[in-house]
């Protein structure tokens, strides 16, 4: 493999730039052929990398003098600050000088940048933020769980392409399943969206479709591949974020309330940790925006050194496997399909 | 008070006729004014009375010869199965014979059959599900889960005003907040269908609106009434009952697989009940279809005798508080507004 290039966002999430530096030295060590370029502050970048080795010829840095705060509105963000970590990285992977862009800042800003800094590969329509969410079967890709509420029919196929080729080659899974979300097991349940993309998928004969998923079901890892819009998405990954959060707070609190229940915490809490571990998302990796020229991955906000380093990995595995060129050999294929199919209604019309 | 006369599927949900004829008998001890109807297979709810004492004169039977079945396509079995327990309670409802019909039968029958055969309140764009959930604060009142996937603006508008006054009369709370189920807490975030909404939410003088509530927040009860569409509103309610679930039995197996989690688990339980308890959906009744000419309420398909009884009680207060009354008054003033508006505006175009 030549050697894969990653612009990181040194100044993205809650813990930058200690935790994105320490994630970024620690990727480089484990892969010979990386190269990383830290973009932010560098003062701040430099100082903390004082502190480390590293491989200097494989680790670069270029200075950006301003930052993308998350609750700026993104498009404007995007277009004003020229010099953010995030707007030159995603030119880097315009340009070519990168393959690919790691972040954990503005969600917004990465997927408006994805979009009109990076631009899509040809043919696909719109570029879904994938997240690749813990079940208890393993993991799922929810996609489309951010970049575009209200989708239609032919793009939810897409995303369900997009994902079936990212689970196969990234996560190394044969045939991966996909279903559809839906609030009923039936073919005729759902809103209008759902009713007119199940025919489509039950159609394709390029992915595994196993008919509509419900959100109770989400969490058993029914699916591999989850397709729905971001809107639907959005809400199926921030109530399994904040429901998970609440529960676990309340049996804490409980627990702590009583010497009983102190006392049989502290024994359990080795065993309980243990289950509950796969459960940790920082092991999956970043949500990564699919059908763009390069590949642009949305590290979570509370990343720690760890989650860096493996959304990093995750960039290798992209690389490797070539998914961009399986995509675009996918979108090619379906616009030939859909322009023979075309002449040939055309054919019979005259 | 007039006594009030429910009618109950007896044949509905997982442990019936059972918990139904139990809570039935629970609910007319506790309200001397109260009147029940059971619906269904005679033999079957006489051999449960047979083992019971209660006031005869305050229960009666309607026997039903059919069955709707929890799979069974929710318009045909409607159409078809006219002596079933829910068609036949239904009808009750319809000829004022009954002020309410309880069932914790096939959801999807029950809300054909509420909009068939019981009818809306003039006024009234779509009758919505409203379920009550459990939250770290008590609970909200979401607001479509079941009824309307497609819906529009002028529907959650409705949606927001019906369910205000529920929570007010029924739950006894006062000016009660609303909140818009949304991706992000900013006024431009959302789906088409909420960014419509919104504005028309923030008019409105008879509600009492805080803006969105994101999915992540919805289990720490942010607001009173939560309104959003059918799709949206079943998602949030699946995943919060799948993710809780999943957890819960991840807990148990992770502490069951080792002896100091076994212990500890012994010694903790009690406590953690306590904890977990105000998550007990029971306590907190059915589900409300809002916006009918009678009241329905749709309990959960795994109701015991308690949630049977708190679903019976729930129709109490319905009933004492004249909910429909209000709605009707408060449609009827919409209306008028409505009226006025384009009258004012024909006024200035000629």
């Amino acid at each position: 493999m030549e050697n894969l290039r990653i612009a990181l966002d040194a100044m993205g999430g809650d813990h930058a730039p200690e935790a994105t530096v320490q994630g970024a030295v620690e990727a480089l060590k484990e892969h010979e052929d990386l190269k990383i370029t830290l973009l932010g502050d560098e003062d701040r970048i430099r100082s903390v990398l004082k502190e480390r080795t590293y491989p200097a010829d494989r680790l670069s840095l270029v200075p950006c003098s301003e930052t993308i705060d998350m609750a700026e509105p993104p498009v404007a963000a995007i277009q004003k600050k020229k010099d953010s970590s995030i707007v030159r990285g995603m030119r880097m992977v315009r340009s070519g000088e990168a393959d690919a862009f790691v972040s954990a800042g503005s969600t917004g800003a990465v997927l408006v940048g994805g979009q009109v800094l990076v631009g899509r590969l040809k043919g696909v329509e719109r570029p879904p933020l994938g997240a690749l969410i813990p079940t208890k079967n393993g993991m799922s890709l929810l996609v489309d769980c951010g970049a575009n509420v209200d989708a239609r029919p032919s793009w939810l196929v897409q995303f369900a392409e997009m994902g079936s080729i990212y689970i196969q080659k990234v996560l190394k899974k044969d045939r991966p399943t996909v279903g559809i979300l839906n609030i009923g097991a039936e073919e005729e349940k759902g809103n209008s969206l759902v009713k007119e993309t199940f025919p489509l998928l039950k159609a394709d004969q390029n992915i595994n479709f196993i008919g509509s998923v419900e959100a109770r079901d989400v969490p058993l890892g029914l699916a591999d591949v989850i397709v729905t819009d971001a809107f639907s998405g959005n809400i199926v990954l921030k109530m399994y974020e904040g429901t998970a959060k609440m529960l676990v707070g309340e049996v804490k609190r409980g627990l702590m309330s009583s010497l009983l229940g102190k006392i049989g915490a502290a024994l359990a809490i080795g065993p309980l940790k243990k289950s509950l571990k796969k459960f940790d998302s920082k092991k999956y990796g970043g949500a990564p925006l699919l059908g763009l020229r390069g590949l642009v991955v949305k590290a979570h906000g509370s990343s720690d050194a760890t989650a860096i380093r493996v959304a990093l990995n995750q960039c290798v595995d992209f690389y490797r496997e070539d998914v961009n060129g399986l995509i675009k050999e996918r979108m090619e294929e379906a616009a030939k399909q859909k322009r023979e199919l075309r002449s040939r209604e055309s054919g019979q019309d005259s």
